[in-house]
């Protein structure tokens, strides 16, 4: 199997180094919606939750995204939180806030100390890049650099190049999701991850998008991939399985790849 | 997803045309055993039942082979028979007969009407595997022609050109399995797989054995493999499956891959 690097956040491994860890997205657009996510994902036990922040009708205002972040990692037990902002251009939802607002909002949450992870695009300015990457270094936030492309799957040796440019910007785990116009893509997706996972010493998330993608959502991790995305509430991407069939089907591969 | 082709036997689809079919080996070394395997894989309500008669102790009594098959025909409801004589050269057991005497024992079990399908290495004499084909289609039985390779994974336009070898044999269906020496190698076959697929007409089976090629038989079907082999009571390659646990996992991503 490909050699998955295990999540750390300030030095402590995540889930005990669970491949893959599970991750459930909140998209609700409201604190009590988002709440209210929160409460029916935890008794399903998710890894990691990502709390997707274009979806709050509440961005633009920095106060309530720090009081609801801090809600939400108290209410997440041992579970990371990782913040959000997908861009539109990468198929996020449209915000009021220009890039320089979302910058500012994620060096503030990092600052405030209520979340252990932030994800953000490798297509931003690179002096945003660089200049979040510093920040969440000295909060010891862990961030994700990303790659997303909704139409369709570029060639392994681009998505490789996608994961090495993430290495290079000093990310702490570099990610890759991209739209499979067929079988054929998702193969590609996992041999770009498994070529990656050979090369960089960081861990890797990927995943190919839509109903055939799904493939590589259950095992993507045999390739290399350290996290799989899944439903909890509602879904955040196209093709994510729902947590409880998602976890039943990684058992079975587990046991069957590894022969026990 | 490919265009996986229904398996059809005098004209019957097998099935309903279910994707994949799972077919479950019997291996017993007597009559007994191997009836002692019918019985108990019956309830798991196996797509196809493969009888290699290379495990079988009495192979070179052409009677007793044919008695035994004409029990199981009888036995196994709507499950066609495939009758395989593994040759040693490809992971079989070594038997009493030589090549001469499998092809005579071939013939006369399709003569003798109680089973549904062959399968005959493609590396076997030219000659042979002619004469198997003509005397198969007289009697109504499906041939399967195929290529194991133990120690390794071929090219994926290797392992193309040993299913187009198959196609231009007359094959009415095309069989390869492979070892992989790591997760890339899985990737190589279900690639063949899917190119095979869109160029031949024929129905193909395809995987990669071992443990982490097991996952071609939960996922071969999306790349165009019509059959998955899983374990009844004793499996018949490394990597297979119990038969409950296959059908439980090829649900869930039967429902995630078509988006139901």
């Amino acid at each position: 199997m490909a050699p998955v690097k295990p999540i750390e956040i300030r030095g402590r491994t995540v889930a005990g180094g669970a491949q893959p860890l599970i991750c459930t997205p909140l998209v609700g657009r409201t604190r009590g919606a988002v709440l209210d996510e929160l409460a029916a994902v935890m008794p399903k036990k998710p890894d990691l939750i990502e709390w997707r922040i274009d979806f709050f009708e509440a961005i633009a205002d920095t106060g309530l995204v720090i009081d609801l972040a801090r809600a939400l990692k108290a209410g997440a037990g041992d579970a990371p939180i990782l913040l959000t902002c997908r861009s539109s251009r990468e198929g996020g939802e449209r915000i009021p806030l220009a890039d320089t607002g979302v910058v500012a909002l994620l060096e503030a949450a990092c600052a405030a100390g209520c979340i252990d992870l932030i994800d953000y695009e490798l297509s931003n300015a690179a002096p945003d890049l660089r200049r979040l990457r510093a920040v969440s270094r000295e909060h010891g936030v862990a961030m994700i650099m990303s790659y997303h492309n909704f139409q369709s799957t570029p060639d392994a040796a681009a998505l490789v190049a996608k994961f090495t440019a993430a290495a290079g910007e000093g990310a702490d785990i570099a990610k890759v999701a991209v739209m499979p116009r067929g079988p054929r893509d998702v193969l590609t997706l996992l041999e770009a991850t498994l070529t990656a996972s050979e090369t960089l010493q960081i861990p890797l998330i990927s995943m190919s998008m839509g109903a055939v993608g799904s493939l590589s959502r259950m095992f993507g991790w045999v390739y290399g991939s350290a996290v799989t995305f899944a439903v909890g509430k509602a879904s955040s991407a196209p093709g994510q399985i729902p947590i409880d069939e998602l976890r039943a089907v990684l058992a079975q591969v587990r046991r069957a790849v590894t022969g026990g």
